[in-house]
């Protein structure tokens, strides 16, 4: 196999280290931040929130990513956002970074910063600087280190998210190939809406890339993987992915967008779409994954529109909770989604580890086994196939269901 | 005043006769049928769902409207929708239109139709046509026999909605002025979303007006009454609101946007604002009216928009229902709406009947009295004001909060 799972996260790859620690912003007896360390001046692509309210340290990583200067660290927190917090905000991500500088000695320019948790005031700068200090002493390339940061960044989440892969490139010495490496993590449970990036995640490789090509592939990448998850519409002000490259695999620099960019492409979706469908079965309160998809499109991007359309409606969601195959709600919510179709030609099948159900084609609503129905809706995973019927397009959507403990963890989120 | 608030609904002004009975379509034990009639042949105008697969009887009104043929009376069901059904549903139509006309010794094609329910196969028209036969017999001009059939058109509806207004215009004689009325019904609680119109509307009015002029005043008045409201994002395959016109009043006829239009949209408007928001504080499961105010905005289109996007806010629904001021999340909403603005310059106040707190001002989220907050936030109205510091229009939107009771509604409703 071209691309291998391997284990680990962000410390997968060389060059990459991870700590973490307790600095009790808001959370008790957890680990609520995360230092990443880079052993050399890496290249840094990133991807930002489409939100016109952009957290501080949004704006702080956006300005880095964009200079092209080269980065060395990132320090997270959980707890509290940094949104909403004006000039004071930006004054925290300085401060924060100055401080991290020291520490490792490094240009403060080369230290981003990330957090997530209740908008509003009162961050509490010297609890932050704390953490770094503490943070500094205990960063290692271990797979350890890079589970316990992946916890650390945690909010609602209940699961950490991790995955990392392996794969061949020509070796810089011209003599066969070299191992590269990518890993990564990320955070979200929440607040997640696909429109870049809804979410927290860092991942790393050793592939020696041009920092051109590193932003295209990322820019690439995330339209059909954590642009494609929702859990409840609403796309967040702290959205931030980086992508770190060390170069020390040793592999011939990739340079132009030949077989090796491909691969790396592939590896870096890889990477990326199992943390997304992670972060929507791990949706706030969810009990099942939801997975849309819809093929024979007119046009990629419509195929987008339309899987994300059904993954993100509310009855939709509440009927999977339910285990009710009231299935016209999909076909209701590909309808409002935007693109034109005629509602004649799609077929729409919910399948199953136990078996699939068409419940839609020729312009009506079957009449279908409600007990197949039934067995598919009580598994964990729920796939919607939509045959347009229009063209060759095709896209995967994911989302979860809607259950009490949704609102139940939305009502009464800061306390 | 110019506009009055009177007792009734569709049959509130002259020329316009319901009936309802118990069909035993879907729900036992409850009426499920209204049949409206009217005197003589009306003007009707229409707006119809966006959604791109649109029920069997949507297309069959927007035939009768859009020929401008009079119309003479509807047939509205629930239980089932009659969408996703093909040639069989527009084949429903057709006999039931003919049946009804048969009935009333009327024309088939002055026959509209509404339905709303369950999507899909299996529409009992032997029902329909019994219900529509022992209903003609029962037409009545009276407040009971329009509030009855209001009741008989809910779904998951709470209370029945219906509301009129009278005001004065010239009379055709030339001598003073005459009293005009306007009144209506809807239904609607779940799968409501703002785009045109979510919900089954019936509105009757006895002003002589020109057919181009109702059909504009209608198109007008929804941007900023149906199209406001939101429940859960979901925009139905059934959305239908339909205005018709006795012109029994005896007024000057409406033929140019003078002085005597602008009253009779006035009126429109407040009988659509009024069932609006009861149909958005009827939202499935609800517990909270939520009313956002944005103002001072750049362009009008922008205003409903960020207005929209705050109601409809899946973590902004849940925090009302949890009485928990999450203010950031209002910031997050408009931030994600779209239109471009400036974080730094708008203020954010939420607003009840015991005072006001604002949580948002020069780009910062405010510290602000959590007591007052919860005292707000305990009542059944709760509302924000979004001042943008941009221009001069301003919209506002409803919506309600996200509860328990809607994903227990929507994961069980078929049964």
């Amino acid at each position: 196999m071209k691309i291998r799972k391997i284990p680990g996260g962000f410390t997968a790859a060389k060059g990459f280290k991870a700590a973490s620690c307790e600095a009790g912003i808001k959370y008790q007896n957890r680990r609520d931040m995360a230092l990443l360390f880079t052993d050399v001046p890496c290249a840094v692509a990133g991807t930002f929130t489409s939100n016109k309210v952009k957290a501080a340290p949004v704006l702080w990583d956006m300005d880095i990513v964009k200079s092209g200067k080269p980065a060395r660290a990132v320090v997270v927190n959980t707890g509290i956002a940094n949104a909403g917090t004006g000039a004071e905000g930006m004054r925290l991500c300085s401060e924060t970074a100055k401080h991290t500088a020291q520490v490792l000695g490094i240009s403060p320019d080369s230290v981003l910063v990330g957090s997530t948790g209740v908008i509003g005031p009162n961050v509490p700068l010297d609890r932050i600087t704390a953490g770094v200090t503490a943070m500094a002493g205990l960063l290692s390339d271990s797979a350890e280190a890079s589970t316990l940061a992946s916890k650390a960044i945690m909010t609602t989440d209940t699961v950490n998210k991790e995955f990392a892969v392996a794969f061949d490139l020509p070796a810089a010495s011209g003599d066969g190939t070299v191992t590269v490496h990518l890993g990564g993590m990320s955070k979200g449970s929440g607040m997640i809406h696909p429109n870049m990036c809804t979410m927290l995640g860092y991942l790393a490789t050793d592939c020696a890339i041009a920092p051109e090509l590193l932003q295209k592939a990322l820019s690439a990448v995330i339209k059909d993987t954590f642009n494609m998850i929702t859990v409840d519409g609403d796309t967040s002000t702290n959205d931030t992915l980086l992508l770190f490259s060390s170069g020390l695999a040793e592999n011939k620099p990739v340079t132009e967008e030949d077989e090796s960019y491909e691969l790396f492409c592939a590896a870096l979706y890889s990477v990326c779409r199992d943390l997304s469908m992670l972060m929507a079965s791990d949706g706030e309160g969810a009990t099942h994954l939801l997975e849309i998809r819809v093929f024979h499109a007119d046009t990629k991007e419509n195929a987008r529109i339309l899987a994300r359309s059904v993954a993100g409606s509310s009855l939709v969601k509440a009927m999977i909770y339910g285990k009710d195959a009231n299935c016209g709600r999909v076909l209701c919510a590909l309808g409002y989604a935007g693109p034109e179709f005629d509602p004649a030609n799609i077929v729409i099948t919910m399948t199953g580890e136990s078996g699939s159900v068409c419940f839609y084609k020729d312009g009506c609503v079957q009449v279908f086994n409600e007990d197949k129905a039934l067995e598919i809706l009580s598994e964990h995973d729920v796939h919607f196939d939509c045959d347009m019927n229009m063209g060759s397009e095709e896209a995967t959507a994911w989302g979860c269901d809607l259950t009490y403990d949704y609102v139940k963890i939305n009502g009464d989120y800061r306390t």
